[in-house]
């Protein structure tokens, strides 16, 4: 179908422009107004107050109505599940599995518009622009707006996305508790017109054979891709972590004149070697090719105890290790705790690293990050593979067997901050690569 | 004189033991009937509060009168200065200038018994032990009661012994204030007694050409003679310092799962490189032979904004750095800059040292060393010559050209703390030591 033809929504379009590789072009214009009314209706009455848009709380549904309203306005099917998670249809040309582009519309407090947001307007854009030209997908379109990522609100991480899969256990639905006002996950659910019932029963709305591919636009929340001047980056795992939230190490405060090298047991200095150390590793794995970060975010002795004139006897810290690889993760442990032996021996300290929290990583589908990247240079975006360091929804569908993949759109000032900065040329440019390959379909297709 | 001769204080004894020189034995048994009478009036009631003895307060004036009476029981002469100062004189045998035994009688707010006072009474028994033999030692011996040498409690240190030489500031006595209540020093002079009018002009009591030698016995604050199994050290000198109180690292807070290690600028990470890079010069210090100590008493990142998944942004630390040799104090400090200036180009953070305070090293009279450590051999003590790392009045007689040394007394737990712990036979060993160099005189008398 080409200009002057009807869509299988029934909206007509005769000036409705077109990719180079004959796709539909995303409706733009409409994202960025829908990008205003969300700033305006969910902010804190001040840009540097930013946007909050609780999970199942006010500035969440209004951002779930906004997106439905616009998507009856162009007749696309709207469907909610039990969690409340919104479902947009548009008709494929081919039968076989959908296509699912999403994200989540939830925001941290005083976060930033673009966080989430940003990923269910890139599928709602590319749908307007098939509906506008009166085309159709390769295949069913679903562009999903997903409950409740933020882990913020309950403490728990991909609500909406895990109960989509039956996944939400009941302990979850009936024990964690809003931080914003105590409100329990079931009441909050079913306050927004969700149905904690079923998700008690676990009955799955999502099934992952039906699902040919989940894509998840996203602002990049680092600074690779402003640094290096590209519009879009194409995810190749999210990575997995393992993290000792409330690590310690003890030593003895003793004077700071009257105690030699040897008769210390300097708690300060000892952290410090183990983040040089791990520091070092990180510059291994880096050279050898090997995707891992890892951070000493909190490193603080304490604040009656330490003076200037004193040995530090005890440094509470925070280490977070991360990457795409299980194998990595597993090795740099087993380095941690070597250097953590070696080290309470040396300085005569005593680490204690707290309970290990963390998550596996998600691996990113191979045929689908290979077919965007074609897509990607046909349309002449400069997207670069890379890996992808914070949880996304996209795990969750990588790890319910579903083929996914995350499109990265550059963004200045990281992300959860008043101050995301993501220009609409690039958000375009993820609408447009996402629209080639709705209009191709997939390469790889699985068989219902 | 030998037995059942008068001393010159006219007091009489026909018991009195010798040490192998034929130097009397000092009166060990007064010394340690007046350390329970100290603890037991200065204390704070229960053994683990310890005592307190502010400067120009109530323990601090106890203490004073204690030894006062015991010098005047004992016949000996007492003066008072203008700052309270306590001088307790013996006449020697010959003429020619004085030696001075003592330290200070304060001590900080629930600190242990043996700090400052044990230097005190060592010198108190060694007099007592030439009253008792109806002996005289080689030089005029004066022991030492200083005031207020604890910065504890005006903010100020070495108060009693620089007002002694008529180099305490009118400022000091016009505006610092004690912290416990706000008095300030002039006026606590003055309510104890003294006579801050005099010390305004600057008058001194003291005249470095009229003493051969002040040798200050302390306990060791630190852990290195209890470690080695020594009684003693002998002081070689009394190390300076330059210290940064307030240094601070600031880099970018960022995400960190999101931000390669390359976009980083991670204020943990570059402070722990400091810190590793001036513990590996203190080893190669070391090495060499030089004195040094580097210490990162404080390091800790904001509550607020570190987070564990967060790369840290701000580091506020401290830094030490303490030598007996100037040379060896400037070359750190030139290699912390050079340090500094490397981190901050290689991992993109602002360090800000803030305000260098220090000290110059006190140099100890090495003619005394010399001779003390002879004297300590005849007597069978193992004593070792360790630096000092901690400031004491010693440090004001060297500065004003006194030929000075100082005695450590093993000690554990440390000091400034309820469980100071001195052992009264390790007191016996510095006592004797000391009461030997009086009765030999000094080797190297300086003309007067």
């Amino acid at each position: 179908m080409r200009p002057g033809a009807t869509s299988s929504a029934g909206v007509q379009s005769d000036d409705a422009p077109f990719l180079k590789d004959g796709a539909p072009a995303p409706d733009i214009a409409l994202a960025e107004r829908l990008f205003i009314e969300l700033r305006e209706r969910t902010g804190e009455g001040r840009p540097d107050r930013g946007v909050t848009r609780a999970s199942y709380g006010l500035g969440e549904q209004i951002a779930h109505d906004i997106v439905q309203r616009e998507a009856r306005r162009l007749g696309l099917l709207c469907a909610i599940d039990a969690a409340c998670n919104l479902y947009i249809s548009l008709d494929g040309r081919e039968p076989g599995p959908a296509i699912i582009i999403g994200s989540h519309l939830d925001s941290v407090p005083k976060g930033g518009n673009f966080d989430g947001a940003a990923g269910v307007l890139v599928g709602l854009a590319v749908a307007a622009g098939f509906v506008r030209a009166g085309q159709r997908p390769a295949r069913d379109l679903i562009v999903f707006g997903i409950r409740a990522e933020e882990s913020t609100w309950f403490g728990a991480s991909y609500i909406g996305s895990r109960a989509a899969f039956g996944k939400l256990t009941g302990t979850e639905l009936d024990t964690v508790a809003r931080t914003s006002d105590r409100v329990l996950l079931g009441a909050a659910i079913a306050s927004a017109g969700g149905d904690p019932v079923a998700l008690h029963a676990g009955r799955p709305h999502l099934d992952a054979a039906r699902i040919a591919a989940f894509i998840e636009p996203h602002i990049e929340q680092g600074p690779v891709l402003v640094g290096e001047g590209r519009a879009l980056g194409i995810v190749t795992g999210i990575r997995g972590s393992f993290r000792y939230r409330h690590a310690r190490c003890d030593g003895q405060y003793s004077h700071s004149g009257a105690t030699p090298r040897s008769h210390r047991n300097d708690a300060v200095l000892a952290t410090a070697h183990l983040a040089v150390a791990l520091d070092g590793l990180w510059k291994q794995h880096g050279a050898a090719g090997h995707d891992l970060s890892v951070t000493f975010g909190q490193f603080a002795t304490d604040r009656e105890q330490a003076a200037f004139s004193k040995v530090a006897g005890r440094v509470d810290f925070s280490i977070d290790v991360r990457s795409e690889d299980p194998a990595t993760l597993d090795l740099v442990r087993e380095d941690l705790l070597r250097t953590v032996a070696g080290l309470e021996l040396e300085f005569g300290v005593k680490f204690s690293l707290g309970e290990e929290t963390g998550s596996q990583p998600a691996h990113m589908d191979k045929a689908l990050i290979a077919q965007l990247s074609d897509v990607a240079q046909v349309q002449g975006v400069d997207a670069r593979p890379m890996p992808c360091g914070a949880g996304h929804d996209a795990a969750v569908f990588a790890q319910n067997g579903v083929p996914t993949a995350m499109i990265f759109i550059r963004n200045r000032n990281g992300s959860h901050n008043p101050h995301e900065a993501m220009e609409i040329e690039d958000f375009a440019r993820a609408a447009e690569l996402l629209a080639a390959f709705c209009h191709a379909g997939p390469k790889t297709p699985r068989t219902p």
